[in-house]
């Protein structure tokens, strides 16, 4: 036997301890073609809370009673797969349970001499490779350039903010905390912070800190924030979009100033994404973002929650910001 | 002594007669690298309501008791310049005036033997080279995809349809009468027009005309027809911001549903873009539409006043889309 956590209503609005079960569930038999592992720390994302509504979205709904599937790290403990060891750390996509037999077939093996397992997670993970072809692929800073990030202190804001400054860009972050400012400002060196919680005049914030305007706005939160900077883009603009966390938990059609005739005003171009479009190209990604690991050029942070039963309450945490960088659960 | 057209006082909403006036100036002496025109046709175009607020966009604003200056064909009557000779016609921006002394630089010489002069102002001209730009370098449509165009009938919308067609996309055309849908079906042979002033449910009617969803949405009006494409779109969709006429008489900031979740879940791109942004490609977009044009393949009607006084009652009346194609103003 061994626990897992399902989905046992969706959420409405903000998501509450109660959406959640644990509940304990036997462990198969190991087959052919697939391992026995031991999870060993589990990924939580703002991306989750779309799975959880019963809508239509870029991938499908979690089904009531089912267990949450995320991010995680394992290891494995028994093997019937050629390739991968025991005593061997996996990721992947993996349901949240503490034990789990399942299907080697997109399980990639991870080295814990190259970087902490949590990186897999985080730099050299998704949020990593979100990042990174967002930034690249969508927004190509040129050096002199303006990059706005919000949502600066996640776990992608803070890859993103770290290559427009390789990119030599003039870097601007927007987070929630001032513990948040003070380690973007400090130890990662963002040009500009500013704690949109404790600043009356947003706008007027960021045109300070955006003397030249905004040529990249790299937009994970959405709503009035964005509004914000959106108001301030110069021609050519680049708006990446790629989370509008801000707005997860809407229980109704978010409404806000129509951007369309700034786009037509500054020729600016918006494009949605995820990072999946990039699943051809994820090895060329890994591979720039493991050189600059590797180097010292690019640095990271994690909250990390220890606890598997704190899986529900460190998603949750998400949506009031608590975590700086990427938040794990360790088990 | 000539007439001109002036801004006598900036619109506030929908412009009015009040906000023009009629004078008379006198005409230059040509100097070296100068004609004399008497103005042929003049074009009136939805853009030119941003000229006239006090505002930054993409276009000098336009200042009070000077001339209205827009795209026009006139016929040189005197020259001081070599290449530009008595008789022949010419296109460029012009003041809104019966007779003008003008500086060379920025006018080119028009044949009305290729094409009608009127020609120049439309399919051969800015509402041409915007419908051949922004669908071929932004909706980049490819065979068997949906097309949706807004301000169907109008000087860009009706090329678009066309070029859609040629390229082999199932076009959708949203238009504001009856007498408009029957040209697009008609003449243009659109696939769907939708009529918005007459349809209870515009998704719906969209939904019905587009059964595969829309992949390119080349947008002239913005608003609430945009919201209804845009609810409706695939997967990587191009939404091409063109022009936004429902919102330039805007009084207060317009207000809409948040657009960038779509944009996210449908990993979609929207980008805005005036012409000139392709100044340096122009050539290669005449001599594609020129081509289209000799052959037959693309047709161009335009919606005729007559009468050099009525070009501010022409103007106005672009925003009651009272226009079938392009509208000009003939002396």
């Amino acid at each position: 036997m061994t626990r897992q956590i399902i989905l046992k209503s969706r959420p409405v609005g903000i998501p509450t301890l109660d959406n959640f079960e644990s509940r304990s569930v036997d462990i198969h038999v190991v087959s052919p073609g697939q391992v026995r592992l031991m999870a060993h720390t589990m990924s939580v994302d703002p991306y989750l809370r779309g799975r959880m509504n019963d809508a239509p979205s870029y991938i499908p709904s979690f089904q009531l009673g089912e267990p949450i599937v995320g991010g995680g790290v394992a290891r494995i403990v028994e093997s019937k797969t050629e390739g991968f060891n025991v005593g061997s750390y996996v990721m992947g996509y993996l349901p949240w349970q503490e034990e789990m037999v399942i299907d080697t077939a997109g399980l990639k093996i991870v080295d814990e001499n190259l970087a902490p397992l949590s990186f897999y997670l985080g730099i050299l993970g998704m949020p990593g490779l979100t990042a990174w072809f967002g930034l690249t692929d969508i927004g190509k800073p040129q050096p002199g350039e303006t990059v706005v990030i919000s949502g600066a202190a996640g776990a992608v804001g803070i890859v993103v903010e770290q290559l427009a400054k390789i990119q030599g860009c003039h870097v601007v972050g927007i987070a929630g905390s001032d513990a948040k400012v003070r380690y973007l400002k400090d130890e990662l060196k963002f040009d500009e912070v500013i704690n949109y919680k404790t600043t009356s005049d947003l706008e007027a914030a960021i045109a300070l800190a955006c003397p030249s305007g905004v040529d990249v706005y790299f937009d994970n939160v959405g709503g009035e924030i964005s509004d914000a900077v959106i108001a301030q883009i110069n021609k050519n603009a680049r708006i990446i979009i790629c989370g509008q966390i801000s707005l997860y938990n809407a229980t109704s059609q978010p409404m806000g100033p129509r951007i369309q005739s700034v786009l037509l005003k500054k020729s600016a171009l918006m494009q949605g994404f995820i990072v999946g479009n990039y699943s051809s190209r994820f090895d060329e990604g890994l591979k720039a973002l493991s050189q600059l690991v590797g180097t010292g050029k690019l640095k990271y942070t994690n909250t990390t929650y220890h606890g598997f039963e704190r899986l529900p309450e460190a998603f949750i945490d998400l949506f009031e910001g608590k975590n700086l960088g990427k938040l794990i659960v360790e088990l």
